[in-house]
């Protein structure tokens, strides 16, 4: 069952400067960063908010490091923006063959490493009415 | 200051196929519907989570009622999928003065009518790295 809306994901050309933007405009701080080498980009969380669920709502800012990673192919056709919204959920496995079992094409045949260790997978945005949507349980509970 | 995600607005050519594909898919429930004639829609929102500043995180799903709406010219473009994201305040008329102040293009002179008897405003894309972003305080209190 998805509890929350975990993040929102947005592809940015420079990953310094996205994050100067939103501390400067709005006083987010940066929660965590990683790059993560599966997914071909750098990233930084910023924590906006705890959840009812007892996880926590972010903004996922991504910096693609290679020039063959699904963000840096996406960043060339739409320039900066939101990429993808994703929700929340204890169990990612369960939820995922869930919705394959209702038709929606599920982008992974098993969760991948996320964020801060977290298990994630990507459901097709067209069968969601255009929007790329994850499924993320966190590595331990908030 | 903002204090959580207040929704992620969605925009869609048909919103009762789109309200059926998040309760069937996910199971989410409609919340709130309403038209917003000032701003050319019929929207949905649909409640995912509460928020630790005693507010709630939403999914608002958009259809435009008119042609010339800039949703329905957004449609046009770009296709279902992420429109803009909204950043929830108790102030949205001190954060907007405090943004504009930072050289930040804000699209009303004053906050509109929201979802549920909000105040909004919106920030000009362009100067947020390609994120239509808006600011919310809701009606009252939750």
């Amino acid at each position: 069952m998805l509890t929350r809306i975990d993040h929102i994901g947005i592809a940015c050309f420079d990953l310094d400067t996205t994050v100067e933007f939103y501390r400067a405009t709005y006083g987010f701080e940066v929660f965590h960063t990683e790059v993560n080498e599966e997914q071909g980009v750098r990233e930084a969380m910023l924590k906006i908010n705890e959840t009812s669920d007892g996880g926590a709502s972010y903004l996922q800012l991504l910096e693609p490091i290679r020039e063959d990673s699904a963000v840096a192919k996406w960043l060339a056709r739409h320039g900066e923006g939101v990429h993808h919204i994703a929700f929340g959920t204890a169990d990612v496995d369960g939820d995922a063959a869930a919705v394959r079992e209702k038709g929606v094409r599920v982008l992974y045949d098993e969760p991948r490493r996320g964020s801060m260790g977290s298990r994630i997978t990507f459901l097709h945005p067209k069968d969601c009415h255009g929007v790329l949507t994850e499924l993320v349980t966190a590595a331990k509970p908030h």
